[in-house]
């Protein structure tokens, strides 16, 4: 892991961008003050924006740096397919069939499995390579935490990485048909979060996926409005959701 | 308004029983350290019991508790046909009917209609007339909020009431059609506590409820498990729910 520019941000967080191989990332850490004391290391939160919008994306940044001055490690990558890393053919005819569909009003439900299913696929890889990497740097402790707009690549990890303990969800995307069944192997505690009114993304399929989550512990905030409107405080809700799963010191009740 | 008796309890709150007229009530209000600077009035929060139960139930109490400790008057009655309080012959028939239809394995949304609908109008007059009394009591300012197991009250009371302005719900109890049909006319910011697996109370019912509520500002959490399963988290985000909307220094985001 190369850390190619660094630089400190008003609220004391620091944002650094790495390559890992093929691999663009950000990594943002809370700020140490001027404290000389050894700082205990942080937990990780793996940040993944709606399927494979790239980690610059600024909803995705601003919600990294909020969870980064809350006391947590925080990486976003631009996996295979995603952001702005290099396209298969296959992606490239399955957009422009995506748009012509959405142009027509024909459904899009074969294209966006076409589509979403290998860049799924694809993003898995990288985020487990960029997980054990992170892993190994100094003050970056586990547990790990998924916090991200795309479910589907969260719902993937969950299941095939035991380091992942906890996870928030965005219900707004496409599930793949195939995450939508694994779904119930997903048992580490959730946060789903959903808007009401999601203009693309039906609100029944939405609450079907939360039903066949196979976690003991899983919440399900929704919110009126649409796509973008989910309103501020959730940012909050969702601090304090990691909070009680991947920090130590629990407070009382 | 009578203070009946009163005691301070160990976090600081000053429990009180009150009359008024032939309602009995309990106050719950902060514990006033101990300084001496006077202190500013706090909002008050009406709090009732699923479908009438009485104002001493355990869970309400520690409700009751937990909300004046976070700066607030938190007022609980036994209203007219709720609680200990005399029982309408209907309302007895109603009980036995419904206890023989629960063993019989029969449908029981009508006899809910006929004990839980008389029950909500004869308490609205009460808990209005108890709000009327709370408002002239030094310390206790507006506004008002409503946090109830007791859906289909807050309903009737939110849609009445104008000096109410926001409002805690959970939805696992009987809610008569006549509150699902004005719940459109609810236009306060809601919170909506649902248990998703909740035994006795149709999940889809719940979401429907919280789809026809008017308000602009509505927020639904949900959570795995039964009735009585709702998580200890829950307690604070109602609590901050009401500071959002109550408090008037809103913290920064």
């Amino acid at each position: 892991m190369h850390f190619t520019s660094e630089r400190r941000l008003e609220d004391g967080v620091l944002e650094r961008e790495f390559t890992l191989g093929e691999i663009p990332g950000t990594l943002w850490t809370p700020g140490s003050p001027e404290s000389v004391a050894p700082v205990a290391p942080v937990p990780l939160v793996l940040m993944a924006h709606n399927n494979g919008l790239p980690k610059a994306d600024p909803r995705l940044v601003a919600r990294a740096r909020y969870t980064a001055a809350r006391g947590y490690a925080v990486a976003g990558i631009d996996a295979a397919g995603c952001g702005d890393r290099p396209r298969t053919a296959a992606a490239e005819q399955a957009r422009a069939d995506l748009r012509r569909a959405i142009g027509a009003g024909e459904p899009v439900d074969e294209i966006f499995e076409s589509l979403i299913g290998p860049m799924v696929e694809n993003a898995v890889p990288d985020w487990r390579t960029t997980l054990d990497a992170l892993l190994e740097l100094p003050g970056i402790g586990g547990p790990v935490g998924y916090s991200g707009g795309w479910t589907a690549l969260g719902v993937r990890l969950a299941v095939v990485e035991p380091r992942i303990v906890a996870a928030g969800f965005f219900a707004g995307g496409y599930v793949p048909r195939a995450q939508r069944e694994e779904a119930r192997q997903v048992t580490i505690p959730l946060l789903f979060l959903l808007q009401w009114d999601d203009e693309g993304n039906p609100r029944q399929r939405a609450l079907d996926l939360f039903d066949a989550f196979g976690s003991e512990e899983k919440t399900l905030h929704a919110n009126l409005g649409g796509h973008t409107g989910t309103p501020w405080f959730e940012l909050e809700d969702g601090g304090r959701f990691l909070d009680r799963h991947l920090k130590p010191v629990r407070r009382a009740v």
